[in-house]
């Protein structure tokens, strides 16, 4: 996933000094009421992908029911305020109080934060907030966000994603060689080691050059958001599984003085309303991709399987990649021990237990 | 699931007239601030189920936060104040303001009810918040709660189960003939189909009825649970995969009264709440369960397949039920007819991506 940039900031940034004066105007009101708050958030999402950029008004929504409509919080899509990939330091710098974005965007400034977003061969939405919550991840992703200026609280899971779009067929692991794709962040580490060319290339960009041909693919997201962007168009190919990122989870970015300035029981409110937007954007996705892959294959789309050769060379590319991060930097190496044994004891157990029933389930579906 | 009948109501019940009355007052208190309320909440399970029943603590305790400590919920367990299984006439009666249960405990009263807890071939807790959310399956399920004076908001899901603990192997569709087994609703329904004598049980009754042989087979929970109830000690085939419960969603129940009378930003408040314990439960047992299988394998215990003839019996089974129920009641019609098409979508959705990718995924990590 990735977003627009030709949208640019035009509305002037609050400055820190009124962010700080807002916050002590919350504190001044006391504890046991409800004082007035008004909050920005800036999306990393246009508002064209309903699904990601609405978990922002969701969010505003319930926590205005939960205050009687004290504590309000504006949704701004990427590039009205700040643009889509900058919204981890426009939160950290107070340029406004919260934000929403996908961790994995940055991995440029440090790439431990994709245990926070998603990993190829990783693990699904709920192995992923097993781990969070009682695995020990919790701590090691504060710790994370915490030198960013950031607390930051899941909010919102894309669940499992597609591999992706291609021109041509894929049959052996040497198909890949030299394939110029658009693929972000780590599963772009994951596949280069295979020859692929990674392209970081902004959303509206893709069509046209896909269409060109100056691009050979591209992994977005899923049916939903895919047929919205019409790769269909340009592309025959719509591979399957989606190995590269099993979800990627969402977060809500609050900046730490903003936070600290709350009463208790307004940051207790935004925890739980961000529990409430990440199962509303599960559900949605679930809801909408099962019917647009029926919209998809009824316009021509050939819904193709990757080749276990495939598979398995990216799982071993995967590993590697982990173990050259973790070579590099102490922090990376210490959230990786803490994550791969807990990813290999659920997928040890996942594999007995839930997505065994599943498929079993769905063989006497068909 | 189902609980210990063993303990009977000790406790004084609430009447009515003071609920009312604790009602108004909460009312009295006025809309903007957080007046003082005071719940007891009654739960099916026993506190020895820690993840279950702590739900409802859990719940207590983010309620409290969100609220400066003004709006406190006292859990009791199943029997301290009515028997579990009677949760949702406590609630609907006003003896108890809100309470925590299964719906599938309450088919005898409404087969209708089995589509709020979990459906043999049914769907994942995903599928069914998707369902719930997007397609039509919240109206139709508050309708249901509707008619025993009831609100539900959806606070737990013990995620997908195992088939079951045998004394012995299971080879042929006529192995099952004849087998006493504790399974709970529906699943007995569908098992009947196949000639098994579904017994109902209490909890602490099914270990000393496998100990002494009156009973050859049970399906409780999973790995965590299973293990308290020590079923490993005198069952040696722990059977999945578990079709007969791919989840089982578990509900905050609210007397409709007591709802009337809270202040908006309360209900808005519950309803975020649930979303919190949720997910918390979710998490939880996908952290427990996959480190409990370990330790029943390593108890002696055999973790066994269930031959493919015996699930294509069971989905057959399934069906027939399903229609037998739908032919008996116009609601449970209405109901499945909303159900069904969703189910069947969502679970060709599912096969062609999360599951396939998780299979794909779990066999590259053995």
């Amino acid at each position: 996933m990735t977003i627009s940039r030709r949208h640019f900031s035009h509305l002037a940034a609050a400055s820190t000094a009124a962010l700080a004066a807002a916050a002590s105007t919350a504190r001044a009101q006391g504890s046991g009421g409800n004082p007035s708050v008004k909050w920005r958030l800036t999306s990393s999402y246009p508002k064209s992908l309903d699904t990601l950029y609405g978990a922002g008004p969701s969010l505003a929504k319930i926590v205005g029911e939960m205050t009687d409509g004290k504590f309000q919080i504006d949704s701004f899509a990427g590039g009205e305020i700040v643009p889509g990939l900058q919204v981890l330091d426009a939160v950290g710098n107070g340029t406004v109080e919260c934000g929403q974005s996908y961790a994995g965007y940055y991995i440029g400034k440090n790439p431990a934060f994709v245990f926070d977003g998603s990993l190829p061969f990783g693990m699904t939405p709920r192995q992923h907030y097993a781990w969070y919550t009682f695995g020990g991840g919790k701590a090691l992703i504060d710790e994370l966000y915490d030198s960013s200026g950031v607390i930051s609280i899941n909010m919102g899971n894309t669940n499992g994603q597609m591999f992706g779009w291609f021109r041509k067929e894929l049959k052996t692991v040497d198909d890949l060689k030299g394939i110029k794709m658009r693929v972000a962040g780590f599963g772009g580490k994951v596949m280069a080691k295979l020859g692929v060319i990674p392209q970081q290339i902004a959303g509206g960009d893709i069509y046209p050059a896909l269409e060109k041909g100056t691009m050979d693919a591209v992994e977005w997201v899923g049916p939903y958001d895919d047929e919205k962007l019409g790769f269909h168009k340009v592309a025959k190919y719509y591979y399957l599984p989606g190995v590269l990122e099993l979800e990627a989870n969402n977060g809500f970015y609050i900046n730490k003085a903003a936070w600290a300035a709350l009463p208790p029981h307004y940051q207790a409110i935004l925890r739980s309303a961000c529990a409430a937007t990440l199962l509303e954007m599960m559900a949605s996705y679930d809801a909408k991709n099962a019917k647009a892959v029926g919209s998809l294959v009824a316009k021509g789309t050939q819904i193709s399987v990757l080749p276990p050769e495939i598979i398995k060379a990216l799982r071993k590319a995967l590993e590697e990649v982990l173990d050259e991060e973790a070579a590099k930097s102490d922090q990376f190496k210490r959230i990786l021990a803490s994550w791969r044994p807990f990813r290999n004891e659920q997928h040890r157990w996942f594999s007995l237990a839930d997505a065994r029933t599943e498929m079993a389930v769905y063989t006497q579906s068909q």
